[in-house]
């Protein structure tokens, strides 16, 4: 996020307690600014699995430096190395199973897990968690960056094209600042062009059933001081139809080698639209979120259902009191899945941290040869 | 609606009193059930504006009655034949300015007023409108039966490939029971199936921002006691990927003589994902909403922009007082487009109280010879 004076991050040590890392229960955004203290590693699995945490980087994130608090419970409670090693293994375990889409979380785990495995000094294990947790946050904010450096260069031709008018982008779900350490993906071409003075005017899908657009990423705009308009997940097509849309961006929870993405539902839906009225369609990401073992998404990617609840709740003020009601009739059944898959031939190009390619098997080798290598 | 020992309807005549209308306040379902007194043509107009009623056939029938409320309250006020026709024909002016994309509600008014321009006898003219009245919601009936008993014709085809299985219908919005007198247009096929003893399910849209689909289809099946499932309005496209959607049908409030239909918004997108997967997407309307007169629905039908208040708040049951909170940010603007417009050519065909037809020019005039050769 672009705030003047002020050095965002979405999860950071606790400045004065060493064994505690602090969140921002995203939950109560918009309406409540809430920082938690995880003190353990089940504190970090109910943040990513209660989604007080959400976004496939921060989810990550959050499971790296949940391992780190693992390793100070480990010391404070087993004596051995193998009894210690047991106890980070049992929490990664515990931190896989708490969101199944989430390539990232799996690939977070997988690197603390590399320096367990690289550790043959106990005592320096849990300090080797910290640091690499720490650089996985560093490298996060840096790779945010590059995707915006990359992606800014979209807009800056639009604008040039647009005569001085603002841009307008549509973007779904919040793959923003709090859905990363910070800048986030689909938002970090926006907010480098917003810094860079390009006119921009982004379209906020409202994002149901969880409202991470007009809760999370109209938040984070308007702090940003960007101008944005909140829409119902509805309207996109429509203004699409009516030339109002120049370019849509959006985040992916999980990219397979071909270029499918899957992404917060909905995101499919909007790529139809963009396909029928030309407008172009990008899908910003950290190469992290790449699975390289698997090229169909629509048949390979288990898509999660979460409960009712999130589409037959909805939370908000009324005046100053944060309450909960029920917007559907008692005796109506609800089903609540959490993604959707958009086929790579609905996406014109991937935003990634290498600069911009097709979304296809080729497209993504040309930028990451050392892994499309090593698969095939 | 099927509820066994009950004739239900959307809009009566008071039992007791002849100068009364009664309707729902359907803003207040599915939390409570109210029903309000029409007195005056300034009642109906309210009702129509602030959506108490809505829906094409419905919004024309409250036209209707409050033109027979108009012509009572001319009676009281003004004593010569030309004061009172003045004053029922500002009030036909008030009710066309309600709602503008409505074209169910010109026709209704046109009629209505046809019957003044064939009265020449002032005293007998308010029971002429209330017969008017009557009989277009008796027809209205008619029409829906009739538009149910050809849609039930493609539930039943269906079943019988299905080998049993329920035919998994989506519907977005409200095109039911409450959209008309009863029975409703999209969903009087799905009444006449269960009607048959044919398994069917729906997915019921919740059709943001105004949530007819979870608030007014939802509570309509489940009081008719048809298997139904609330989804967010983001979710279609990813069941329509996985098989899960048999067929889709909606209702469309405005419908160009070419197949173009103007429909809640969001249903552009449905019929996007329908044409991606192969699934027939049909849009079922009495003949009343067709615009002759128009072509290109894209171009021509003029989209309603409501308040953003409909997209930033939302009502719902909190314990058992009904609330209206406020979801997203304050600082953040909305707009809320009303309607989007599916072109013809994603719709598989129409179904009207004469037949199905493919939405085309030839197709619609195929059913309707006498009024495509009045406009051609």
């Amino acid at each position: 996020m672009n705030i003047p004076g002020e050095n965002f991050r979405t999860i950071w040590p606790h400045p004065e307690d060493p064994r505690v890392v602090r969140i921002i229960d995203q939950r109560q955004l918009p309406h409540r600014y809430v920082v938690c203290d995880l003190a353990t590693h089940q504190d970090g699995a109910r943040a990513i699995r209660d989604m007080m945490v959400r976004g496939a980087p921060l989810i990550g994130a959050t499971a790296a430096w949940s391992l780190y608090l693992a390793a100070l419970e480990a010391e404070r409670t087993a004596k051995s190395r193998q009894a210690r090693l047991d106890f980070i293994l049992e929490a990664a375990e515990t931190l896989n199973a708490t969101r199944p889409t989430a390539v990232n979380l799996r690939w977070a785990i997988e690197r603390m897990l590399d320096v367990i495995r690289g550790t043959d000094d106990a005592d320096s294990l849990t300090e080797r968690l910290r640091r690499e947790a720490a650089a996985i946050c560093d490298e996060d904010v840096a790779i945010s960056r590059a995707i915006g450096e990359h992606g800014v260069e979209l807009i800056a031709a639009i604008a040039e094209r647009n005569g001085g008018n603002p841009v307008n982008i549509l973007t779904h779900c919040n793959a923003g600042s709090l859905a990363t350490i910070n800048w986030g993906t689909a938002t970090a071409p926006i907010y480098i062009a917003h810094e860079r003075g390009i006119p921009i005017h982004v379209w906020v899908d409202e994002t149901r059933p969880r409202n991470q657009g007009s809760q999370l990423t109209a938040w984070e705009l308007a702090r940003s001081g960007i101008a944005h308009t909140v829409i119902v997940d509805n309207a996109g097509g429509h203004l699409m139809q009516h030339g109002q849309v120049d370019l849509c961006i959006t985040g992916t929870d999980r990219t397979t080698r071909s270029g499918d993405v899957a992404n917060k539902i909905g995101t499919y839906l909007k790529a139809l639209a963009a396909r029928d009225s030309d407008v172009p369609f990008y899908v910003a990401l950290p190469s992290t979120t790449i699975d390289w073992t698997i090229s169909d998404g629509v048949r390979e990617i288990p898509i999660e259902e979460r409960g009712g609840e999130e589409v037959s709740h909805i939370t908000g003020l009324d005046g100053e009191v944060v309450r909960t009601v029920r917007a559907i009739a008692e005796d109506s059944p609800v089903a609540n899945f959490a993604f959707d898959v958009t086929p790579a031939r609905l996406v014109t190009g991937l935003i990634t941290e290498r600069g911009i390619c097709a979304a296809s098997e080729e497209g993504i080798a040309g930028l990451f040869p050392e892994r499309a290598g090593a698969v095939a």
